[in-house]
């Protein structure tokens, strides 16, 4: 991989030539929102797509752009290419944008364990990015948002083993999966008996307890970015963690059950007090009065949501959490946008 | 506690006089199928239930029956009492029941925890009906689904801690929750915002952390419930249990993610071995096919069902398990008819 052995730093400018491939797409879209949202440098955009979404047109900051194909020589005059078009796009095209002196922001799988490029939640590792060699890898949705809740708590505490079980939505899957849910429901509240065309089986008042694919010891892939993944970006490779990976009829936004076991006792309050005050997060923790994170009330929002705090009493140094974001901004599109500012700083 | 200090053997008869209290709710409507389904030698059936649904008429074998009103002389005659109504109904009517003459299977949690009532799931702990008291208490349905899982792990291996996430349906909660998930989807999809009513959230395309009361530790009844129940059960208070429940918007069957730390080391192969000759345990795990448990295919059904069995990397001897059963079947009437067949026998 030559072209990932220079350096290739963005440079300081007022406006960046920023190409957005896949953007069409669930994140794509989500994507162009938070780049006019949080104001992001924009001189020109290019959005790019495969063969079956390229002709059409999005809109962004008041002006509609045409969506090229993406091929070979999209790239020219490009700064930022912020890749969401899965890893198959990302593997052939990342090297390609990177020769042709663009930093890449690549939201699939395909390059995250690569030991030369940083995997980075700035929140968590921001400084990661410095000697970065031209491709920067955006985590796993599932990943950001548990590492953004953890971190902070792992600096205090150190961290020494998670047990999470995951609550996805069908948005993770795309644009497909979302009609799936929407359409199946209709159906099955009809006595219809729809047949699953994204999803192997059902999701529509089910649980699907498989997301990627599956490996010879059982586990999904999904399962393991939740593994390799989270060592990578907190730095630890000590950290053992083991992950069940559901998807669940929800539109949008992922929750999952963590729970940890550290080095040092940290009360319930303690955690409250330090989450309270961490960066990116927001505590939802008095269930007394009802108030604890909802797929519901957090899709369309920013932070990662930390509620049903407890201690656990079945190991000396334990605690619950209830941990919930938006998978397609935290979890996908707004952390490679947080990357792209903190390329641009 | 005066009626408990008496052995109320059921006394061993061709046919029983049974009372269903709680006859037209989710779970007794479950229990007369059941008993019907399993041929459970019934000579008078006694529908009772309170002002709400008394008055109406249920069928079983062929016969309309009167629901009458549950009252203090309900019970003359009455052999077995199965109750499925509620902790406060349980609390009251069950002594009386007893005292009248009848030996009581209840579903409520009112009895669980009493030192003089067994709790009993007969694939576990059947021999703790011996020297019952007149009651019996049936185990909450998420910790029933989750022993007849372990029981045969722990007595192979020891299960030291147990790690369980639920997913559990809104038939727990009653007919009145599944008509407000049938109704909130409804209304969602045609971008109507409706009211919540049973749940103090919308549970439509959302996941609930909250089931059954909280406590000032943060936790909730019901996972503490899994804590002590599974303790009790099991007849091993050792076993460390750290819980986190979840209401998702699935119409019957509860799904587990549960991760186990034992005393000795288990292999995948030698877990699926054990679960495949255990009592009541299917297992469903052939994941490269799409084979594992779905609470849409299991609803309907009387078995556990286990898939996706992994070792568990991050300790030296650990498991995970996915555990799907009926919440209403196995969860609750089966589990009770079943009971009442140990008592006969």
């Amino acid at each position: 991989m030559a072209q990932l052995q220079n350096q290739n730093v963005m440079k300081k400018k007022n406006a960046y030539n920023v190409a957005v491939v896949g953007a069409t797409g669930a994140v794509g879209t989500e994507m162009l929102q938070i780049l006019e949202e949080r104001k992001f440098p924009v001189n020109n955009l290019v959005p790019l797509a495969s063969y079956r979404s390229a002709g059409g047109e999005v809109s962004f900051q008041d002006k509609d752009y045409a969506v090229n194909l993406l091929q070979k020589d999209s790239f020219a005059d490009v700064d930022l290419a912020l890749f969401s078009a899965g890893s198959e796009i990302s593997k052939e095209y990342a090297p390609i944008a990177v020769e042709a002196g663009a930093v890449v922001v690549d939201n699939s799988a395909a390059w995250r364990m690569d030991p030369k490029v940083p995997l980075v939640v700035p929140e968590v590792n921001a400084s990661a990015l410095h000697g970065h060699k031209g491709i920067i890898a955006n985590p796993n949705c599932s990943t950001i948002q548990m590492v953004v809740a953890l971190y902070p708590l792992h600096e205090a505490v150190r961290i020494k083993r998670i047990v999470v079980t995951t609550f996805q939505s069908v948005s993770g899957t795309g644009k497909d999966a979302m009609d799936e849910l929407a359409k199946q429901c209709q159906q099955l509240l009809s006595f219809g008996d729809p047949k699953p065309e994204v999803y192997p089986h059902h999701i529509a008042f089910n649980c699907l307890p498989h997301i990627d694919d599956f490996l010879p010891t059982g586990y999904t892939k999904e399962e393991m970015k939740m593994v390799h993944e989270t060592r990578k970006i907190m730095g630890d490779a000590s950290i053992q963690v083991t992950a069940t990976t559901v998807r669940v009829p929800v539109f949008v936004s992922h929750s999952e059950a963590v729970n940890i076991e550290t080095e040092k006792k940290m009360s319930m309050n303690e955690a409250r007090a330090i989450l309270s005050m961490a960066p990116g997060v927001q505590v939802y923790d008095d269930p007394g009065r009802g108030l604890y994170p909802l797929p519901k009330d957090v899709a369309g929002t920013d932070a990662v949501y930390v509620g049903r705090i407890r201690e656990d009493e079945s190991i000396p140094n334990g605690l619950n959490l209830w941990v919930v974001a938006d998978n397609l901004r935290k979890g996908a599109a707004l952390n490679a946008v947080q990357i792209a500012e903190e390329l641009s700083r």
